[in-house]
C-alpha cells in the first residue's frame, strides 16, 4: 500500500542494505580490522574539543526554554547574525541575518531551496559524477534533474554542454565543490565562466536561473587551494552549507542556506524558504546546535588528518597503476576502475575485503569511489588488498 | 520567481508575521508584562533536570563520533529498542526496534508517513477544528485533505460523517488527542468505534486505510484521564510521537513514528519510512538528542503547572460568561467567541492587549484558541482584560 514513487526507492534501498549486511558478514568472518569499508562518508576525525565546551557553557549559562525552545523558523537571529558576519569577513560581503536560514544540514537546505523554486516539470541541471541524492531531492518537488557530463580527465564541468542544456524550463544549476565523489575543487576561473554562461542564458531567455552550491566540504580543502565563494561571482546564487564535515557533526543535522541579496525576488525567496522549512516538517534547525555553532564559529576539525589519508591512499594507488585525478578537497578518491564494468570491479574488490562504491551510483561508470574518512592505520592495512586487486588486471 | 505553490504560502505567512510584529509593537508601548500573548504553543515549563544531566553524561562517557555521527536513517538501534520496550510496558504491546523510526519531531514524522503513503490525488481525512499544518503536509505530497466537522458541543468527531466521507481514494485518517486546539481527549469508546468504522470501510472498499495519530500532547493530560493507544485498537495504525511538549524540547526536533506490526505491508512501510526520512532531507533525527531520550525515557515535565494554568483560566472564563468545553489535555482552551465573527473578536481582544487566535485558523469559526503555556502570574494579570472584553458583549 505504499505510494508508487516509494516502491521504486524501497527496491533500490534494499540493494544498499544488502551491501551493508555484506560488510557486517565479512567483518564477522575476517575481523573488523581486516574489512576495509571505503563506502561511507561518515567522518572519522573527532569534532573539535570546543564543541563539548560550548555545550557545557550553554547548559550552565542560558535559559533551558531558550536553548531547547522554538524560535523563528529561520533560526535564532543572533546566531544568523554571527554567521553572516563570519562569512562577510572571509569573503568580503555585506550579508545580514536576513540572508540566512538555519537548516537541518545541507540536505534539509537543498530541499527547502528546491521546494521554494520548483514548479512541476522545471529542470535542474547538475554535472556528473554527482551525489545521487540530488535526483531524489529534485523529484520530491516534481522537477526533472538534467545531467551534463563532466570531462572525465579533469572532472571539471563542460560549460559548452551546460549552455546547450539550458532552456526556458531551467530553474537552477546545482554544483558541489569540493566535490563528492571526485574531490576536485572548482577554480575561480571556472566559477567566473560558469557565472557568465548563466548570465548570458538568463538574458537570452529572459528568465532567472539560480546557481545552488552544495557545500558540506568547503572547509575540507588541501594544499592551500582556494574554494571560490559563488556569491562573489553570480547574482542569483544560493549556498547550502553544512557543519557535518567541517565540525564532524553529521548526525546533528545543522547547517544553513545563504542567499545573495542581489538575486531576483530576494525577499520572496527568503520568506518562502522560511515557510518551506516549516511546512516540510523541519520546523527549525535543531536549537541547541544552532547556539553551539555561534560559540564555535571559528572552529574546524583537523583537516591534516584527512590530507595524510589522501596522500597515503592516492600515492599508493597511482604507484600500483590506478589512474586518478588528484583531489584537492573533500575525503573521496574517484579512480578509474581497471575494467570498464565498475559494478563487476566492485564485486571483485569485495573478494579482497575492499568495500567500494561503483561510479555508476554517481552516474559515471568506469570509476569507483573511495571514502577515505577512516583511520590511517586501516588504510595502511588495506594497501595489500589493493595490490592484489590490481595484480588481477595489470 | 518562487514556485506557484509557495506564493500562496508566503502571502499567508505575511499575515502571521504581521500579527507577531503587532505583539512586539504592543509590548514596546505597554510593557511585555501587560501584553498577554496566548497565540503560541511554545512550552513555558522547563525541561526536567534529567536532560542536562543526560547530556553531560553522554559527552563525558560516549565517543563523540558516535554521539554526533551518522547512524541508520531510522535512528540508533539501541535507542529504538529502549523506546519500544518503554511503549510495550505502558501499553502491553510487543514492539521491537523494527517498529520505530526516529524523526525530527512529530512534524517530520507526519511528513515521512504521508510521503510513504500518498499517491497524487489520494485523500486524507481529519476532523475540524485541527492543527492547520495538516493541510500543508498533505499538499506536500499532492494529496487532498478532507475535513469532517466535529460536534462543536463536545469536539468529538462525528463518526457517521466520517463513514460518509470515506471512499476508494481515502488513504489515511489523522487524529490528534489530546487535541490542538480544543484540549479534548478521545475516549476509549470513541477510539474503538472509530476503529470499527475504518475496519468496516476497508472491507467494503477492499482497501487499506491508515489511522495516523499525531501525539505531541500524549503526556500532557489531567485529572487522571486515560489517553488510549491506537495500536491496541486498530490494525493499520501509526503513531507520530514528539518529545517537544513532554520534555519541553520543541526546538530540538526529536520524536518518532511507530507502526503496528499487524498492518498491511508492514515491512514495505517501514522500509519506505526509512528512505523517506533520508530523501526528504531529514537524513536522521538529531543524533545526540536520540541518545538523550534513551537516558530520559521515564522523564516528564511537571504537568501540574499546566493544570493550574488551565484551572485558573478555564474557571475564570466560564465564570464571566464564556462557553468552553473543559479540556482534559494539551495546553489549549477553545472557547466560543462572544460574536459569531471570530476574526473581529480577535481584533477586539487585541484592544485589551489579548493576543488570541481566531478559530477560523483551525477551520472552526465562532471560536478562538488560547495557548495557556505561559506563566501563572501572566494569566492572573490578564484576567482583567478578559473581564473588560466580555463586558462589551455580555
Amino acid at each position: 500500500m505504499i505510494s508508487d514513487k516509494m516502491k521504486d526507492y524501497v527496491s533500490k534501498s534494499s540493494i544498499i542494505r544488502a551491501m551493508f549486511e555484506e560488510g557486517k558478514r565479512l567483518a564477522a568472518i575476517y575481523g573488523a580490522e581486516n574489512v576495509f569499508d571505503y563506502s561511507l562518508g561518515n567522518p572519522n576525525v573527532e569534532p573539535p574539543e570546543d564543541i563539548k565546551k560550548a555545550i557545557t557553557e550553554i547548559l550552565s549559562e542560558e535559559s533551558p526554554n531558550l536553548v531547547h525552545g522554538y524560535m523563528s523558523n529561520s533560526g535564532y537571529e543572533d546566531v544568523r547574525d554571527i554567521i553572516a558576519k563570519h562569512i562577510n569577513k572571509k569573503y568580503d560581503l555585506k550579508l545580514t541575518e536576513d540572508n540566512l536560514i538555519m537548516t537541518c544540514g545541507a540536505a534539509g537546505g537543498l530541499n527547502i531551496v528546491l521546494k521554494t523554486l520548483l514548479n512541476p516539470g522545471d529542470e535542474v541541471i547538475t554535472f556528473s559524477p554527482f551525489f545521487g541524492e540530488y535526483e531524489n531531492y529534485v523529484k520530491n518537488f516534481d522537477g526533472q534533474l538534467v545531467i551534463v557530463p563532466s570531462n572525465t580527465e579533469t572532472f571539471e564541468p563542460d560549460l559548452n554542454a551546460l549552455e546547450d542544456a539550458i532552456n526556458s524550463k531551467t530553474k537552477a544549476v546545482i554544483i558541489n565543490s569540493p566535490n563528492n565523489p571526485t574531490g576536485i575543487v572548482y577554480s575561480e576561473k571556472l566559477i567566473k565562466e560558469l557565472g557568465e554562461v548563466l548570465e548570458r542564458k538568463q538574458q537570452q531567455l529572459n528568465s532567472s536561473i539560480y546557481l545552488i552550491s552544495d557545500e558540506p566540504y568547503r572547509e575540507i580543502a588541501y594544499d592551500g587551494v582556494k574554494v571560490p565563494y559563488i556569491l562573489n561571482y553570480y547574482r542569483n546564487s544560493i549556498v547550502g552549507y553544512s557543519y557535518s564535515k567541517s565540525l564532524s557533526l553529521p548526525g546533528e543535522r545543522i547547517g544553513y542556506v545563504v542567499c545573495n541579496t542581489e538575486m531576483d525576488d530576494f525577499k520572496d525567496v527568503m520568506a518562502a524558504l522560511n515557510v518551506a522549512n516549516r511546512i516540510l516538517g523541519f520546523v527549525n534547525a535543531p536549537s541547541m546546535f544552532q547556539r553551539v555553532i555561534a560559540k564555535c564559529i571559528d572552529s574546524k576539525v583537523d583537516v591534516n588528518i584527512y590530507k595524510k589519508n589522501r596522500d597515503l591512499l592516492y600515492n599508493h594507488l597511482v604507484k600500483i597503476g590506478f589512474s586518478c585525478v588528484k583531489p584537492e578537497g573533500a575525503f573521496y578518491l574517484f579512480p578509474k576502475s581497471l575494467i570498464p564494468d565498475d559494478k563487476e570491479f566492485a564485486k571483485e574488490a569485495k573478494k579482497f575485503n575492499l568495500l567500494i562504491v561503483p561510479g555508476s551510483s554517481f552516474k559515471c561508470p568506469g570509476h569507483f569511489r573511495l571514502s577515505y574518512c577512516i583511520s590511517y592505520e586501516q588504510i595502511e592495512r588495506s594497501l595489500d588488498s589493493f595490490d592484489k586487486l590490481a595484480k588481477k588486471y595489470i
